[in-house]
């Protein structure tokens, strides 16, 4: 490679895209832009008004399109890069997030008479109202004793391809016969970018049940719905390519939309948080990322194949190519704390973190930061949002146990901080209880900049925290397997090493504070398990009642 | 009597004295005067700064005084009403709130020797820092099969007199040994009005264990600790004297305070919740009283005797002479509405309540009151500040299950609303179980201006609300008596039918909401036995690690 080459990363969020232009040779991140989807989420109407029911989540695949012609020409030029430096182009997306479209790629939604159609739309990952087919896929799947299906932690996600794709038949038929191919959001951003639709490994592991080279099988799938026997062959199945791996050349319209040069390397599409492990150089066996935003995704690869209960997946090379890819996840985090301070922050609390220039999660972590370990007298579960790891079940929901007529607001703030690492060290024992090591735990996302959840999270799990050195991880975890799919390197493990980032130890645990934590852990465990797994099931029976007090 | 005749009532709250001037032949209320105590609580320390360990909570006897001194005559001058019209005086307290004294009354606290001794000074109803010797007192007298155990729900609460005595024998011995008598303030305000110490009924029965004719035995005190065997007999034993019944004859020093006639009717001393009783008419078996206000009593008198568990009390006689009495109550009612306001509303909604001229209690109430019920998804127990019945468990503590991402301020307050009308069930379903009929439900005290609130323990209890019609009850429930201690009626039932005030069935439930209620209720009633009766101790092993931490 010159001296001077780039690749660009394209991280495509929930809410915008960013583009990023980096340095080959080095990693160096020489420019970055942003740009905000015209359409963010549709969650309570589509664009003409049509509105949605609860639990829908859709956005308009133009929006994808436009951080290309954006976000990339933007990076570039703060970048200072000529175009013919660029050697190749990767791209993350969040998923599920999953569209029908005809044969050669057009969104169903494009087409003139489906734009009332919400089922033409893209199901963004956190698109909740297929529910009821995730039920019916993973009863009978537990019926037909599926071999796949612990290879998701005995449960597959509403979010998921599967179910959103059941969905559209059993909603809206005519679409679904519409449908030539049911494609990743992932995968299609790679189509537009090059002309081909190459699956990508990753996500048709993890969110298309795509095991051992073979989908659910058509009995299977016919027992689901007679209507849905072919389902994978009519509309899912398609050559895969593994992640790092080339998926075909810029085209002419691609190149015009980001100032690219026509003809440079598109690499295979892949997703948000794994895209992460090498930016963050977590390419060795039991390196566990947790990419910490408003929810969190725990990924990692490992030379053991080992059946975690309540992991995400597990895929062959979902993470990178020759290891068994995990993944886990926490479904509610920062958006817990944002609940918090949205809807819990007293107007006396706000005006002082504001007289003292703090955000209020500053102000509140500094004086949560002041407490000893159990000072509060509180223990929470953080199932604000659910809970995806280890229990796999969205319909659960938080608790605070303790609260007296002294508790502070920075007390159940610290309460809920400790929450969520409590739910990590959860998900970090259910790997090494079925023999799959976690050795090192490495920090991305948002949520790096508290330093005291950061300690708790040393503290909690007992190790010590790296973290990444980018504020960008997914943006240069694509750039990385651009170079890869390019050939400046021979694998995502050598770019890793000459182009990711972390600070390792920077978070080393406390015996004192951690053997404190452990009588705290000890009693969100006994809640966890008593409110997750049916000793009481009153979050379900509350969410029953409040449907129908709200039908 | 003259159809001018007036008596007074004085009630002596937690934080202030409140005089009432009324008319003997229909209770109209002519003139009230409040005066603050100047020494409020002393929970951090006393007023010469030494510094008091947690749970303490003092008072300053003089402060009563001061409410002799300026509430009576500003309220008579208030009434209009000449002196001489005054016919009789009556009191009633908190309680257990007790203080040692020189053998005339003088307060231990008033010596100059002992002016820095905490244990000199008032013990308050809410002085919580004898539950070790509480937790002795209940376990030897559950070994010992002590008979009047049972009277009071099977378990001694650190608030009464003998748990506080035995907390100043064994914290300071010599100020044990220098206190002549142990006085609740009760009865020490009208040996201070009529120089007489007469000990009432109510306190003697509900918080001196005086239970037929006989407090605990000499053997029993002895088991406790040997130097508090003669405890009764030495310092607490003293002739009793029912409710209503004179006490003696207004002294020349306390008509010089109060600018009443020397020589009118004293009545015998009393409590705050009991005498709100005949206030709000409830004179008959089975007309239980709420006072809600921070935290709820409940006071009934009945001709059944049961022993209903986790009552505060049956005391003959505690409440009407010739009636079982009955008290239970909730530690945390409207303090942990004010403990919400306080700590979790946002600045946007305090504002929004400025804006629209209403309180935060008014304007979360009207938000809450828009809502179906169970439509929030939550379900809170109301132990922030333990559970008096039926659980007698001061280190209990809340919690709030059901949380979400789209809990509203609003949401958790009608959940909090709730949960104490689900305690208040709880404790009436209690009574029933044990064989005590509840037949009525009357509400006094602040919170009966919440609509909402009252709407929801007619739907919660499926009983008719009855409101008491007076907004110092407790003040003019003390001015009936008065008036029968002074002869004017033949005894509380037929003072309190022509000077109580009730408006009746204010508030009927409603069937389908007290349908949809029952599932909530029985949700409560899961997390209150799991949480409350061993099921999970959590509560208390968070109140163990929190004090460790703090230490």
């Amino acid at each position: 490679m010159g001296l001077t080459s780039c690749v660009v990363g394209v991280d495509f969020g929930t809410l915008s895209g960013r583009a990023v232009v980096v340095r080959v040779r080095d990693g160096a991140e020489l420019g970055t832009a942003v740009h905000t989807y015209q359409h963010a989420v549709l969650d309570r109407e589509l664009p003409d008004g049509t509105p949605l029911p609860p639990d829908w989540a859709l956005q308009v695949p133009g929006d994808y399109v436009d951080v290309l012609r954006y976000a990339v020409p933007e990076a570039l030029d703060r970048a200072g890069v000529a175009p013919e430096q660029v050697i190749g182009i990767g791209t993350d997306f969040t998923a599920c997030t999953v569209l029908p479209t005809l044969s050669d790629g057009t969104p169903l939604c494009e087409l003139p008479e489906y734009t009332a159609r919400p089922h033409a739309y893209v199901k963004l990952w956190r698109h909740h109202a297929a529910q009821a087919q995730a039920d019916r896929i993973t009863e009978l799947a537990v019926e037909r004793k599926e071999q796949w299906l612990q290879r998701y932690g005995g449960k597959i996600s509403s979010e998921w391809e599967f179910a959103k794709a059941l969905q559209l038949l059993e909603e809206d038929p005519e679409l679904y016969h519409r449908t030539d191919r049911w494609v990743e959001a992932a995968d299609w951003i790679v189509w537009r970018l090059c002309g081909t639709y190459v699956r990508n490994a990753c996500t048709a592991g993890y969110k298309g049940q795509y095991q051992d080279g073979a989908y659910p099988s058509r009995d299977y799938l016919a027992a689901l719905n007679p209507g849905f026997a072919d389902f994978v062959t009519d509309k899912l199945d398609q050559p895969i390519g593994q992640l790092g791996a080339a998926a075909g050349r810029l085209t002419a319209e691609a190149a015009s939309w980001t100032g690219l040069p026509e003809g440079i390397t598109v690499c295979v599409g892949n997703v948000d948080a794994h895209v992460t492990a090498p930016a963050a150089t977590a390419v060795e066996p039991g390196q566990m990322v947790a990419i910490m935003g408003t929810s969190t995704c725990h990924v990692m690869s490992s030379d053991q194949q080992g059946i975690v209960p309540g992991m995400c997946g597990v895929v062959d090379g979902g993470i990178l190519p020759g290891l068994w890819g995990y993944e886990a996840g926490q479904s509610g985090v920062g958006d817990i704390f944002a609940w918090f301070v949205r809807t819990a922050l007293p107007a006396e609390d706000a005006e002082r973190a504001a007289a003292a220039g703090q955000s209020p999660h500053e102000y509140l972590t500094a004086l949560a930061a002041g407490q000893k370990v159990g000072e509060h007298g509180l223990v929470a579960l953080d199932w604000h949002s659910g809970n995806r790891s280890v229990l796999v079940d969205h319909d659960l929901s938080g608790v605070l146990v303790g609260l007296t007529l002294s508790t502070r607001p920075e007390d159940v703030y610290r309460a809920l901080l400790e929450a969520t690492a409590f739910g990590t060290r959860t998900i970090i024992e259910a790997f090494e209880t079925a023999g799959v090591p976690v050795d090192e735990l490495i920090i991305a996302g948002g949520l790096t900049k508290n330093a005291l959840l950061m300690q708790m999270y040393a503290d909690i799990t007992r190790r010590p925290l790296g973290v990444i050195g980018s504020d960008q991880g997914p943006a240069l975890g694509a750039a990385m397997h651009a170079a890869v799919a390019a050939g400046a390197y021979a694998d995502i493990r050598a770019a890793a090493h000459a182009m990711g980032k972390v600070r390792r130890g920077v978070h080393l645990p406390d015996a004192e504070r951690a053997a404190a934590y452990d009588r705290l852990y000890a009693e969100y465990r006994l809640l966890h398990d008593h409110f997750g797994r049916g000793g009481n099931d009153v979050m379900h029976r509350l969410r029953r009642i409040r449907a129908e007090a709200r039908a």
